[in-house]
């Protein structure tokens, strides 16, 4: 074997602004104190952090902002000088604008340049899009380490003047779903003893002749009249779909790595909502493996859910431990998943 | 070398509607005769094709539309079913919406599904990057098969409702530089005669310090008022950096294969504007290399430019033949290129 063996040497994360809980979603919006039960009951995540004001809809920060911050970290963790930096690879659904590419601002200002540069438009699935790109770079290219960002900035698609009860029910729902937040991780290639091994990871379109469970729109100049919802979502598809096929991407990533279920110590599911994440959880049946969630209090974070999951477990990881991630994407249906293992030496 | 060789088997591309000339842009925006020679002088492209309807602004093709037939056609000439697709990789910088990645539409079209799909946002280093990625997919994944698309429907950034003398002298030139199209390539592993080898694919961001040369916007919910310009272009920093970057991306990928410049017979260059292509082959300075251009009659397609290009030369590659493409991007200054050779047997 020439492929040398691929580290997760660190991973760093930032979330904008405070923790915005449900009781201040509703006061905010005018929704009534039964409503505050009813996502408890039926979404149960407790808070997240945006990227806006929410009393005026303005833009704190930028998703360049907070990938910044994040590479920053994951850098600082791995220390790892940003000249060391082979090559950049970012996954988001929310792009500051369509050119320049997020990925390139935040390069520059982290100080990496000279090197290829990849931003990949994605959901939920993106940050394992963009590790299996990565990994691919490192794995037979002339690069050695390699910068993964992901993130999202899903609130600038409020509408933060509504009141109820014009407030549609899609709209509430996807304010308190989604999160504003970014990740980064630096993968790199060779000995390094105390980093896991990434063993296995996968992504896969699984689409076909299905409409998509998600959509959400940009507006281009011509378009500014806006007569079309910039959000929609199929929740019923979603519901239906999600435990199944984040059950066949653990699946699919174990039988890559020829692990079993029982090998697992950990396991990163999907963060859809609290809610779903525990439904999810019940369809995976690893009774063995300790869930890392991150979603009660920060929601879907979209693009940087694992990087939040694994800046959590990282520093509790002994020789020999073993985990796995799986990602479900609604958008046009897309199923991921990633393996790593603390190899013993 | 375990490593195996990876052939261009195909190219497709689509363009929408007919072709628009300088005479008939300017009655429909009420520009003098005089702007005509401007144009014939200062930007040298004749005609380009447009997604929208130049009267109405209204969208007739979307980009999937486009990538849609132009995959169609590089996979019926590479004759590969689409369940022989082991990977899609697309790159564009005006996806059709943010979610579902176009690539995923354009795939389930295809009755391309069960593979990974990657879309880049790029601008006119795109295709390059693209190529990058579904090689280092190919080289050493499992991976056998990749589909690679890429396009631009950059027309809908138009306000067609314009009226000169209120056209800014941007938005004029941004029209007439830019044509809608999109492109697609069939690469394969193993042996293939006939389709040349892909030898060399580089791309390097090159922005340190430096203010973005192009910047495209998308407009959010919260953008809806939209106080700022669509589409800013810093045509001075363009034509100072475009010929230099371009003359070094031509040496690298050239030092890449160890390749001089007299052992090319065909030379691909960026297509910003004809009189810009000119000004660069004249920086390129391979005269022993013919070049390839369809700038004049389509216009800058951006993420298509090379699928344009390719198509037009690959039934003249003769046994031995090399040939060099290299893309710039303004964006935040990338410059890119890839070497094929057509391998004698």
């Amino acid at each position: 074997m020439d492929r040398p063996d691929i580290h997760l040497l660190a991973v760093g994360t930032s979330l904008p602004g405070p923790a915005v809980d449900n009781a201040t979603l509703a006061a905010r919006f005018g929704l009534p104190r039964a409503w505050e039960q009813w996502i408890d009951t039926f979404v149960g995540t407790r808070s997240r952090h945006y990227a806006i004001d929410l009393e005026t809809g303005e833009r704190r920060y930028t998703l360049a902002d907070l990938a910044e911050a994040a590479g920053r970290r994951a850098l600082a963790a791995a220390e790892l000088d940003p000249a060391e930096v082979d090559v950049v690879v970012m996954s988001t659904s929310s792009p500051d604008m369509l050119m320049p590419a997020t990925v390139n601002v935040v390069a520059d200002r982290l100080g990496v340049d000279g090197v290829p540069t990849f931003q990949l438009q994605s959901g939920c699935a993106g940050a394992v899009q963009a590790l299996e790109v990565a990994a691919q770079m490192l794995r037979c290219g002339p690069h050695r380490r390699a910068l993964v960002l992901g993130g999202d900035t899903s609130a600038k698609h409020f509408d933060v003047g509504m009141r109820a009860p014009d407030v549609p029910m899609e709209a509430q729902v996807n304010g308190l779903l989604f999160g504003d937040g970014a990740g980064a991780a630096v993968l790199g290639t060779g000995p390094a003893y105390g980093s896991p091994v990434l063993r296995g990871v996968f992504t896969r379109l699984v689409g076909r002749d299905r409409s998509p469970g998600q959509t959400v729109e940009w507006f281009s100049w011509g378009d500014r009249t806006m007569d079309r919802p910039p959000v929609t979502e199929d929740f019923k598809a979603v519901e239906e779909s999600a435990p199944r096929m984040a059950a066949e991407a653990l699946d699919e990533v174990l039988d890559g790595v020829g692990w079993k279920k029982s090998d697992l110590d950990y396991l990163l599911p999907p963060q859809l909502s609290a809610r779903m994440t525990e439904r999810v959880l019940e369809e995976l049946d690893a009774p063995g493996a300790e869930p890392v969630s991150r979603v009660l209090e920060i929601g879907n974070t979209g693009n940087a859910i694992p990087y939040f999951q694994l800046e959590q477990v990282l520093p509790r990881l002994a020789d020999g431990d073993r985990l796995a991630g799986v990602s479900v994407e609604a958008s046009k249906w897309i199923k991921a998943g990633y393996a790593l293992e603390m190899a013993a030496h």
